[in-house]
């Protein structure tokens, strides 16, 4: 890393911990090169690298800012999940919100699926037609049951771009992150045990912890730093906690990314007290400045971290594949993974190792940060203007999800019903708890912005939600 | 059904169920016509259909005859392993196998792979070349969690052939028929249960079952009619059986169909101690004669048969498609499946349902039922011809795998291990027990006998038994 980078980096670290927030003036060029013993050009040249990231901007004659996005709402305020272990509930809910993917509802703001209209993925498409025509014996018959060693090289490659070295070999392909999660977690836990999750939580983990016959213990997190370490910490020393399961990066719902300071306080507890780490990484590659946030993994040196991860959103979830990295579980994972699905189908394994040893995946992404950050600013700007006062907006740094906390009177499980009849859906906040909390809660995507039907949606979400405040009854359907 | 079609089928359930031998002659014409009250010219038409199917030949001026395929081997004797749950084991040696796929090995007769250079496969390919460039966005989006309504269509189509009445809606596409194996024993059953199984059996269920900690029971098996059921109502008797795990019909590894009669008393049996049948049929479309034989689901009426098949072994396993009809446990094992991987791969689906519409499948399967019953015959000469006297080998009536049981001073781990070394694998007969028996049996793959390696193969696995008998030791690598 060269000086300037260096010196970008602590300031960006600076802002990231919160020292420096949104509109805040940053220090002047003399005074930082005077902390740090540089010249000015080479704080000019961080400054001027972090304003090409986006991060600040410069006011002439005035100095340097922490770039302000736009006016953001408040913050939901960090969760207090009951504290004890639970049998996680909400199967049935699931249920319908995974029937309606196919049914008729038009606008479903209820599910995270990425933009798969995008030009960018044209080469996706012409490499599997390519590769179907060619290479017909290799993908009719079994692929190794780790994974195609092009695909495994190519992932071992990126994961660099979040502090990892990984060896190929290190890495097992998976029917997408679902499986990865699903073989981790039956790998490192048996029917009775305790594992922690952050609250609220993707419901794909806390229902695979509930099928293991394992409990769910959520702990208070916070919608920029995510998970309280004390609470951790004091879990750890209440609870046989088996395994931690975590999304630590821009994370799902809740948008929170662990500052790195946080991830090591993290790694060195589960040090102390011998516990394994599931790292879901699905939305990491999707932040949208660079370089992306270190993985947990990243700073494991001890193969205690499971690193799990997946295209399904940061390129298509129809190709199905994931990937774990599973540290010193390697051996049991394999197995787990072996006789859940024997191995994973190898044409779209194949296709999307050209798609990113040809440098599209890079590109696609390049795009797609800059299409995300606009779908997020565009739907905060919605829900400000529409929701009822007293809504709350996460604000997360990558991905496009958005965690919306209603005013208390508002159950979004029917306002979820009350939206379907008018052809939108949303994901219930009860979802994303072991207990069902959250009941005054959505998660939406906010995919697409540049859709009129997206737009209209939040209007007609607010309105409902204004309806249900006055307490109007929702008319039969005729 | 037409009358002539009526009385073929009886003469072939007889054929079946052991009344009349290879070689036996069958009742005269006439004297057929007088018990079944038809005309000549209908027996002369069902004794057509059964030469046309080569269930019979007929001999000149004397008569018809049960064909004899060719002088086959004495079978092996019904098994009879532990008569206890045990803790399933083996899983060492399973890896072993896993990881030699992707290796040096080149003939190997270890694997379950099906012929995939046929030419009556080139619609399939040509199909998903050409979906991959129309359907793009389907493609890349998930499918419903339950799979494609096409492919379900006609998987339901299909089950027809072997006496079931599915509705789509009953079917759960999922990856291979090990996901369905995997998630059906999932749902019904605990860590701590015991699961009946024949044996031998098919590692990767018994290995499935070892990892949801659950124990198998292994229940004494025919090598033509399966397991006994004397012996399994002794075992519900005696143990708390939670399900019963079988591929009644074309047989891993043993090459047994039951006998209808069998099916129908077994799902009496499950009745009578309400037990659920996962039944494993994915062999079943390979049988060698028409009308292939029923699942034990087509004679259920009351959803207590998972019935679990896929198209690896009938067409190819690189498709990654299997699918499951759960009868009453359709919520509980499409909720592990969801959680399992969330959905199957959409392309490849597609692709399949329109070769089955299109007629390619039942085309295929005429010419690989016609190339699989040869391979039978001619590995079966070369082993009767090169292995050590008293070897017996199973003769399946579908399929292309052989069960061989060589002297008892064969130990089959290590003429794998010598096979290896010359390039060449089996499936030593350990891998098929809980508890590690069939010490010298092997199961070997016959497909594809025209190519010279495979006779070349079993010479060599000849020479090497009986150098084993001679006690010559392995000459150590150079």
């Amino acid at each position: 890393m060269k000086l300037y980078e260096q010196v970008a980096s602590t300031v960006k670290d600076r802002i990231d911990l919160g020292y420096y927030h949104e509109g805040d003036k940053l220090p002047s060029v003399r005074g930082l090169s005077q902390e740090h013993g540089v010249s000015i050009s080479t704080v000019q040249e961080a400054y001027g690298l972090l304003m090409d990231d986006g991060v600040i901007e410069s006011r002439p004659k005035s100095g340097y800012y922490v770039l302000k996005h736009q006016e953001i709402p408040e913050l939901p305020a960090t969760s207090s999940p009951v504290p004890e272990p639970l049998v996680v509930a909400q199967w049935q809910k699931l249920k319908h919100i995974i029937e309606e993917y196919h049914n008729q509802v038009s606008t479903k703001l209820s599910l995270a699926l990425p933009d798969t209209e995008t030009a960018t993925l044209k080469p996706l498409i012409r490499l599997i037609t390519e590769l179907s025509r060619t290479e017909t014996s290799r993908i009719l018959n079994y692929e190794s049951a780790v994974g195609s060693a092009e695909l495994c090289h190519q992932i071992a490659r990126l994961a660099v771009d979040s502090g990892c070295r990984l060896h190929p070999d290190e890495i097992i392909i998976t029917i997408g992150c679902q499986e990865a999660l699903s073989c981790s977690l039956r790998a490192v836990t048996e029917p009775g045990d305790i594992v922690v999750v952050d609250s609220p939580s993707f419901f794909g983990s806390v229902q695979a912890i509930k099928i293991n016959g394992v409990k769910a213990l959520e702990i208070p997190t916070h919608p920029e730093t995510g998970i309280s370490l004390e609470a951790l910490e004091m879990a750890f020393e209440q609870w046989p906690i088996r395994a931690v399961l975590l999304t630590p990066t821009n994370n799902n719902p809740l948008g929170y990314s662990m500052p790195d300071k946080h991830k090591i306080r993290l790694l060195a507890l589960l040090k102390r007290y011998d516990i394994p780490l599931i790292e879901d990484d699905i939305y990491g590659d999707l932040n949208y400045t660079l370089p992306r946030p270190r993985t947990i993994k990243s700073f494991d040196t001890e193969g205690r971290v499971i690193l799990c991860s997946s295209f399904s959103k940061s390129v298509a979830p129809g190709l199905r594949i994931g990937w774990v990295a599973p540290g010193r579980y390697r051996e049991h994972i394999m197995m787990v993974k072996y006789l859940s699905s024997l191995s994973t189908p190898p044409l779209t394994q194949m296709a999307l190792a050209e798609f990113i040893a040809q440098g599209y995946y890079e590109k696609h992404l390049r795009k797609m940060r800059i299409n995300y950050q606009r779908d997020r600013d565009a739907v905060i700007g919605w829900l400000k203007r529409d929701m009822p006062e007293g809504t709350r907006i996460s604000y997360p740094q990558g991905g496009y999800l958005l965690w919306v906390e209603l005013p208390n009177e508002i159950d979004t499980n029917e306002l979820d019903r009350r939206a379907r009849l008018e052809s939108i859906s949303i994901a219930p906040g009860t979802l994303f708890s072991a207990s069902g909390k959250y009941k005054n809660f959505m998660r939406i995507s906010c995919v697409n912005s540049a859709n009129p039907a997206i737009e209209k949606a939040i209007t007609t979400l607010g309105r409902l939600c204004k309806e249900m405040q006055a307490q109007i009854p929702l008319a039969e359907p005729v």
